[in-house]
């Protein structure tokens, strides 16, 4: 068996694994550390990083070298199907940096750069136009990408965009499921709105909330779940994250004082990304193989812990005293109280300030206008009036403005498209995998009750985290549940959850 | 002229650089905030960093490259300074990359880690003996590099090391300025306890001195001086150093709330270096040429606030009601107090705690020593007995342990041989340019007595901060002072200073 070439590509992608994670450091830093006044350097010192990187994963002899070794791990009676699935990630990552020259890399680079900026402005000002020309040159260059990536892995355009973000995404595959999901919102959302209107209101805590107080609550959650202090940190930026580097995890959350329950979700859900990082397989460390799996996958861990565990009763009864503690005795902190403010639902402008029932939708209407505007049949021109038209059709209200509206996300303006879909694809995961962990293993709810995470993180640790990129995202879920990405347990917990069946 | 080979040539050190800049951020985040539990994986980043900057510097047709681009900057009528600075660093860069084979590379630098641990057992138990066995491996190995680049630069091993920190150091040219110190001194700090016996004694300053409030003091210093705080931080670790990137300058300190000045001397001597890295040539960033020169001259920038204008009478002047307002009222605060306090002499047993008086016979000894272990006149093995009787020797006193011996410094046992002697260098250099720079703008003592430093460190940018490396520290010095390295200035700053002479 040909070892010795794959000890050589397996050398090559260490390098650069390693280098991106310290990539990673580096935007850590960027986000939660560095003076303002050195952005210009960092993005010298990233853009090297990343072209060092391309240098060694798009290596001219890296494809043939890959099919020598593919050669003899089937020549062989048996190979290690870690080995194996490795050598496919080595493939895939090889094919998507080869694909794309690496003067069209450095152009999509500058053109999202220079549409971040203006969208920033854009944003600022709810002024769409301003936005228009710099996002229409990132979109025909993004569009080049996914053309070349498309015909270099034999696919759909928007498909290769996706797999990115999700290996072995495929739209044809995610459709039914997002189709399915659409047809059963509408109606669910109204007879969740017309039982909520049956409920007391929840009362909404009132601040001020001393920053230093939320941050003792989520350190505190932060260990119960079991966030290891001694490998990674929490810190404070514009956009909570969950980045750093393997044995080294950092995330970060941002305070409002007047709002208790920004920041602690915010902690809870990057938790759930950083206990996918601690999991990793270590004998994998720096290996295609040895990454988390996914998008989809990742967000399916941050779900879980913020939406599936930490908005239940049992988790909500745990954390009520504590909360008052920390904030001052009052009504507000009854366990009830908490379960109703957390599970209020209302549809929204805004995706990240949306509830757990209206979010999908901001992501199916998301998820077409992408694909129609990689598909050429959407221009930036006519983006908000589709937007206005989706959102009337998706969740029945209309934004007053485009700040509210289409200028509201980042993703588009730093060329991240392809990326909408895995935030409900993780959702519906989520429910999947909390599911199973609750019909594997009794205690768990039980656990929550009393703030103990122990078997819910276990199961998930065997299940999921330890399983790197073995197995994409259907496989992990057929692996652990038993059946692919179906929406089943999804619409069991949110029938569950906000109408009391089942 | 060969302006392409040139070009190509930049291109690499130019990524060398920016690799050098990312090895500074990860080396001040491993300092200041890294989780302890993460020390591993910095450190497998951290060698592949460093490989990688190894195999382009040390790369084979590198030396040829440098060769034909000499000849025709010679063949060419004019060509400009920097570039043959700059040609003649990268040879110089090349030459000491290349003449050590990658496996000695990783050898000492594996050694070196071990030996560190090893020290931080023997120095905190007091016990050299379980030194002994990792300093001996280190020492043979740094001595192997010490021949190799000797080899290959045509120098004594000991000045091939020198020569690492020191651009064109050579203890043929230090080695008089040394010993005329070396004779010097005795007498001299004889007289000055002499002196001192003759004046008060000052009154030691009392703590708690709360951590905030130290900061406070330290962040309006940093700003008096002029340290750009929206291209640096401030932060805090357990030994100061001044670190970070180009444009990207992170200084710290560390806080004894016994003792106030200890941080705020670390945070000035720190400021000192940041200016100098703030002033480097941006023409020239990550170019050789556009470096900081030799660590003599970057500790000159250091001491020249440090020790000439932050411990004169005028700038503890300015600085008296700040520490009175700061810490609270008291005759402990009064301007002739703080002056004496800061130039109290007494011969004592650790470097670092040393007074400007006693430090340089610190670094005369260890210079000796260390020059004995790498010529193989000195062993690891009668390392203590040679070092109580050099502290005799150069100061009267004999250690009572070799905690407070042989094991306080870090240097030798993290493989730093060739060192210590640019600390001297660098105490003398501030006074020939602190000198000159009074001379030449009589405004600056006037300034310090008002907290404004703008002349002095306007000098200081034009004299040494923008000539980056474009010349060694004597060239640096004798255009700027019209003398290159030399005991006048320096003499004449100790004996008014601590005699009241001149």
């Amino acid at each position: 068996m040909n070892r010795h070439g794959y000890e050589s590509l397996k050398a090559r992608f260490r390098r650069a694994g390693l280098l991106d994670d310290v990539l990673g450091m580096l935007h850590w830093d960027h986000a939660t550390l560095m003076p303002v006044g050195s952005a210009g350097v960092r993005a010298e010192q990233l853009a090297e990083l990343k072209l060092l990187h391309h240098e060694i994963v798009a290596a001219k002899n890296m494809g043939d070298e890959i099919e020598d070794v593919r050669a003899t791990f089937e020549a062989a009676e048996t190979t290690d199907e870690w080995d194996q699935a490795n050598l496919a990630l080595m493939a895939r990552a090889h094919v998507h940096a080869a694909a794309v020259p690496a003067e069209l890399v450095a152009a999509v680079a500058k053109a999202a750069a220079a549409c971040e900026m203006s969208w920033r402005r854009a944003r600022a000002d709810n002024k769409f136009a301003d936005l228009v020309p710099t996002l229409e040159t990132l979109l025909g260059l993004v569009r080049e990408v996914a053309a070349a990536k498309g015909a270099a892995l034999d696919l759909d355009p928007y498909d290769a965009l996706l797999d990115q973000f999700e290996p072995g995404g495929r739209m044809a595959r995610i459709e039914p499921v997002f189709d399915e999901l659409t047809s059963f919102l509408p109606d669910f959302t109204r007879a969740v709105l017309d039982h909520q209107r049956t409920r007391p209101k929840p009362i909404i805590p009132e601040g001020p909330f001393p920053v230093v107080a939320q941050q003792a609550v989520g350190r505190l959650i932060m260990e119960r779940i079991g966030f290891d202090f001694e490998r990674g940190r929490l810190d404070t930026s514009a956009h909570p994250f969950c980045g750093g580097a393997q044995g080294d995890v950092r995330i970060t959350t941002r305070y409002d004082e007047a709002d208790f329950s920004s920041a602690l979700l915010a902690t809870i859900h990057e938790t759930g990304h950083a206990l996918y990082e601690f999991g990793r397989p270590a004998k994998h460390a720096y290996q295609p193989v040895g990454l988390a799996g996914g998008m989809a996958l990742h967000e399916s861990q941050s779900l879980t812990l913020e939406m599936q565990a930490c908005r239940g009763p049992e988790f909500l009864g745990f954390v009520a005293p504590i909360l008052a503690d920390a904030f001052g005795d009052g009504p507000q902190w009854e366990p009830d109280n908490l379960y109703r403010l957390f599970t209020a639902v209302a549809p929204s402008f805004i995706r990240v300030d949306a509830d757990e029932v209206t979010y999908p939708a901001h992501i199916l209407m998301r998820t077409k206008l992408e694909r129609a505007m990689i598909a050429g049949e959407l221009t930036v021109a006519d983006l908000p009036a589709a937007w206005n038209a989706g959102m009337e059709e998706y969740l029945g209200i209309a934004p007053p403005d485009d700040a509210s509206g289409c200028l509201q996300d980042i993703h588009w303006p730093s060329g991240a498209f392809g990326y909408f879909p895995t935030y409900t694809m993780g959702a519906i995961a989520a429910a999947q995998l909390f599911g199973a962990a609750r019909a594997a293993e009794p205690g768990i709810d039980e656990g929550l009750a009393r703030g103990d995470f122990t078997s819910l993180i276990g199961w998930m640790a065997v299940n999921v985290h330890g399983l790197g990129s073995l197995t994409d995202t259907d496989g992990v879920l057929k692996r652990a549940t038993g059946r692919p990405l179906d929406l089943a347990a999804y619409i069991g917990h949110l029938k569950a959850r906000y109408l009391g069946q089942g």
